[in-house]
């Protein structure tokens, strides 16, 4: 099946049966996440993997009891970087050049208007703009998951203070942005299952200049 | 070629060579915006698609200058809804029901809680909530284009405001979010080409818990 059929066969899946995602599996949807774009490289956010079932709990206590939390083998919490630092700048960028055998100075002039750049805005822009990142990602592991026919849920319904303290984020200088709980579909429980996906229509969505 | 083995094959193609993409291809990487999951299934954003040589030209300008817009045939903006208001949710809401087949009170609970949560937000709040969920198409549309051996770059440097002008956005309540040229690569110009994919190392990237 190609990416089209895939995204047509996946859905926001509601109840999930508890069965466990093999975990070859699972690791395909992470290596989908790591190979994701993101903005100048930086993949400026962290994945948590959590599979611990008193970890889930708690996270579905602060995510209005949502049941996939705890029926998913596997829940994944995007968490973006709270700030872009030097530090965390500074670390790509070398990784980046040692890897292409560049010399560090290679991408100077780059990596300073960019630092400038992140400098010029505010905490809440930068973690906005790297939260962004992350949803790229979402969107390579919502076909990946598919493509692996695993059901997945994107959530953005949770308390983000609450979900950062279970996860102990601030310490790690994070902030959670997305939850998706990796499992399979409970086809008695789930009331969106049979329904229709709908979508809007390409002529109201697209627009051809 | 699976997703993991398309993600490997693309990255930000820095020059393009004006090569047109059949417009089957570029259909299909519609299809797979327009198939991205969204937040309560809204899709809050456009997709401009321009051809127009000098429109693109006009883009270009005020897109620091970036050769892939002229030189790609087809370039994409993704434009996000500049808020939340009744009108759009309760479309969206509406055309779900009658495609489903389904009363419109059925939805009404959850529709009056999600128009709650926009009105108790800011409009800055709900354009950065929107213009997050379009990240996610752009996650779709980068695996898409991959799998159609369609090269594309995704760009957040221009001038949005300058962008919002060229596309007439304003009016529409729409605000440009990020700009996605799809083209062919020019493998004698672009000095990203030859470079070595570098990827943040799993174990930084993912904690198991």
């Amino acid at each position: 099946m190609n990416v089209l059929q895939n995204l047509k066969w996946r859905y926001a899946t509601k109840a999930m049966n508890g069965q466990v995602v093999p975990q070859e599996k699972v690791d395909y949807i992470l290596d989908a996440i790591q190979l994701s774009a993101s903005s100048s490289g930086l993949q400026p956010y962290e994945v948590l993997l959590i599979t611990d079932p008193e970890v889930k709990a708690k996270i579905r206590k602060v995510a209005y009891d949502q049941s996939q939390i705890t029926d998913a083998s596997h829940v994944l919490v995007f968490a973006a970087w709270d700030q872009y630092t030097e530090e965390r700048v500074n670390k790509v960028f070398k990784r980046n050049n040692i890897e292409r055998g560049l010399d560090d100075s290679a991408t100077d002039a780059y990596r300073t208007r960019l630092l400038g750049m992140f400098q010029a805005q505010s905490q809440e822009e930068n973690f906005t703009h790297a939260a962004k990142q992350a949803y790229i990602a979402l969107g390579s592991a919502l076909v990946a998951a598919a493509e692996q026919k695993v059901d997945s849920t994107p959530m953005e319904g949770f308390d983000n203070k609450g979900l950062d303290e279970v996860l102990n984020l601030k310490e790690k200088g994070l902030k959670s942005v997305i939850v998706l709980p990796l499992g399979y579909r409970d086809e008695t429980k789930d009331w969106l299952v049979n329904m229709k996906k709908v979508r809007t229509p390409k002529e109201e969505l697209i627009t051809q200049i």
